[in-house]
C-alpha cells in the first residue's frame, strides 16, 4: 500500500464539508500528501489561509485541480456545471472527479457531459452534516461513523470507485453503493422533505397575526423548536438542492400531503382508530432507528 | 404566608407530568404539606408506590380528592369528561380544581358544566415534556424555566389563578396568561401540527417499497431522524390532544398545507427567488427564538 491514498487532493469549495474533509484528512493521516484547497470569494480564501488546514489555498479553480489525482466538488449543487466548465480543461488523465453534492442525479447530468477523457467520475454524498456553513463550521470528526452513499456511474472504473470508498473509510465513514435514482428518492424522503416541511412551518408562523406570532416565538417548546433548528440551513445550498432534487423531492411531497389529508379527516369526523393507527406508526418507525442505532 | 401553598395536593394521573409535579414539589418544598396521588391502572398503582413520590397513594379518584384543597388532573385531556363525572361530588367547597393539560378550550368544555359550588377551576398547561410517559419518566426539573399558560375562565375567583400562579412559579416555571382561544391557537402551530406533520412523515416513509424503507431506516441523518423522535410520543394523550384541539388544528394544517403548495409550486418553475425568500424566512424565525434563547 502506498504511503499515501492520493499525492494531492483537491477539494474545491471548503466551507462545511470541505473544510471537514480536509480536516479529517490531516487528522487521520494517509489519505492525502497535499492538499489544495479553493474557494470561491476573496475573505473565504482569507479565512481558509487563516484557519491552516490546507497544504495550499488557490484562488484560481482551473490551478488548484491541475496535478491532483483527486478532486472533490464541495459547493452547492447549483453551482456544479459552472465549476465544471472552468475545472475540466485542466484535470490531468487518471484524476479521480468526485463530490460531496447531496442530490446524485443532478450531479451525473452536470458532470458527465464535460468530463475529460481519462478522468473517471465518482458521485458521492456524506449523510452527515449540521445546520452551521462556511469553513469555521467544519470539524474533523463530522463524518465519523457516519454513511457515506456511492452512486456509480455506468461504465465507470470499479477501481477508481473503490479508491473513493476507502478515502470515506479512512475518514470515518460507513460506506453503501447505490443508484442514483434510489439515493434522489431516500433523500427527500429522509432529509429533503423534512427541510421543506421545516421552512414552510416556521413561514406559516411568520404569517400568523403579529400577537399569535409573538407567542409562538415565547411558546417554541419542543416540536416547532426542532423544525426551526432544521430550518436554519442554508439558503443557497437549500436552494439548489429544492432545484436538483425535483421530481423526487415533488413526488414525496404528494404522498405526505395525500397522508396528511387522511390524517386531517379522521381528525374532523372523529376516527379514533385511525389517529391511534398513525400515531402507532410513527413510533414503529422510531423503534426501527433506535435498533439500527440511529436515533 | 402560610408554610405551605397547599395542605392537600392531589394529582388525578401520576405519568410524566402528573409525578414530575410531585417530585418538584417535594424537592422545592412549602408547596404541599400532603400529596395524594391517583392512577387508573393497578399496575401504575402498584410502581408508583414503589417510587414513593406521594405520601398517599389512592385508587379511587372519589376518595383521593376527598379534603385536598388542591386537585390537578394530569390524565389524557379525552378522559376528563369521566374523570370529572366521578370526582366533582367529593370535592370539597374551597378547593381549587386545575390541571396541565395541553388543550383548554375543551378542558374548560368538559369540567365546567360539573364544577360543585364553591369550587375554583383553573386550566394551565405547562410547556414542557419529553416524548417519553408514565411515572418513571417524570423528573423534578421537567419545569424548570419553562413556561406554564394559565388560561383563567371568565367570572373566576382571580385569588385562585393566583395560587396556582403561584405553584408553577415555586416548581421553577414563569406564568403567562391568556385565554382559550389563543391558547388553542398557538400550541397548534407550536406544537400540536408539528406532531400531526411527524406522525405523518413516519407513515409515508413506512408506506414506501421495501427496499427504499430499508434505506429510509438506515440514512435516517438529520432532518427525519428529529421528526420520528417527535412521532415516538403516546398514543393516548395525541389521539385525544388531536381531537380536542380540531378546530384550531385544521386551520393550521390548512394554512400549512396552502404554503407548502406554493412552495411545492416554485420548486416545480424554478422560481429561485421565492424558494430563497421561504428559506431565509425560517432561518429569521429561527435567529427570533435564539434571541428570546427559547432554541
Ligand atoms: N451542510 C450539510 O449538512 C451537507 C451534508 C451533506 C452534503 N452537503 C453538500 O455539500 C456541499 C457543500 O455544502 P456545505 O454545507 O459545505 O456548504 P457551505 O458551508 O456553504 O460551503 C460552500 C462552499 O462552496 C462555495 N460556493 C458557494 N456557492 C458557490 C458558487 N456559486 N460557485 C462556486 N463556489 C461556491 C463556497 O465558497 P465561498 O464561501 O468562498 O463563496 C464554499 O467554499 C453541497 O453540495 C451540499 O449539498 C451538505
Ligand atoms: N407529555 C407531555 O409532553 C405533556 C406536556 C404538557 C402537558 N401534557 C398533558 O398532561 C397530561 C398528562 O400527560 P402525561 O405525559 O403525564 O401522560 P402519561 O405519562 O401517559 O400519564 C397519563 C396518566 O393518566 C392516566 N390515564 C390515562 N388514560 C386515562 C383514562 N382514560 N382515565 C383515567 N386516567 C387515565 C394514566 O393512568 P394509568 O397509567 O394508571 O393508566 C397516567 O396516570 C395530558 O393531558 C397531556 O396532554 C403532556
Amino acid at each position: 500500500m502506498a504511503e499515501f491514498l492520493f499525492e494531492r487532493l483537491c477539494l474545491i469549495g471548503v466551507g462545511l464539508i470541505g473544510s471537514s474533509v480536509a480536516r479529517a484528512a490531516r487528522a487521520k493521516g494517509g489519505i492525502a500528501r497535499t492538499i489544495v484547497a479553493h474557494t470561491r470569494r476573496p475573505e473565504t480564501l482569507a479565512r481558509v489561509r487563516e484557519l491552516g488546514f490546507a497544504d495550499l489555498v488557490e484562488a484560481d479553480a482551473g490551478r488548484a485541480v491541475e496535478g491532483a489525482d483527486c478532486v472533490i466538488l464541495c459547493v452547492p449543487v447549483g453551482a456544479y456545471a459552472g465549476v465544471m466548465r472552468r475545472i475540466a480543461p485542466h484535470l490531468a488523465p487518471g484524476c479521480i472527479l468526485s463530490d460531496a453534492g447531496s442530490t446524485k442525479g443532478s450531479v451525473i447530468r452536470d458532470l458527465k457531459p464535460l468530463l475529460p477523457a481519462g478522468v473517471q467520475l465518482v458521485p458521492a454524498h456524506p449523510m452527515a452534516g449540521t445546520e452551521h456553513s462556511g469553513p469555521d463550521a467544519g470539524f474533523a470528526e463530522l463524518f465519523e461513523n457516519r454513511y457515506v452513499i456511492i452512486t456509480p456511474v455506468p461504465g465507470g472504473d470499479p477501481a477508481a470507485a473503490e479508491r473513493i470508498a476507502e478515502l470515506w473509510r479512512r475518514l470515518g465513514s460507513m460506506v453503501e453503493r447505490m443508484d442514483a435514482e434510489t439515493h434522489d428518492k431516500v433523500v427527500a424522503i429522509v432529509s429533503h422533505l423534512p427541510h421543506l416541511i421545516a421552512f414552510t412551518i416556521c413561514g406559516t408562523a411568520d404569517d400568523l397575526a403579529e400577537e399569535t406570532r409573538e407567542a409562538v416565538l415565547r411558546f417554541a417548546a419542543s416540536g416547532f423548536r426542532d423544525f426551526t433548528r432544521i430550518a436554519s440551513s442554508d439558503v443557497d445550498m437549500w436552494r439548489d438542492i429544492f432545484l436538483n432534487n425535483r421530481d423526487a423531492l415533488l413526488e414525496m411531497l404528494a404522498r405526505f400531503t395525500e397522508d396528511s389529508h387522511a390524517l386531517a379527516r379522521a381528525v374532523r369526523y372523529g376516527q379514533a382508530d385511525f389517529i391511534e393507527d398513525r400515531i402507532r406508526r410513527g413510533r414503529r418507525i422510531r423503534r426501527g432507528l433506535i435498533e439500527r442505532k440511529q436515533a
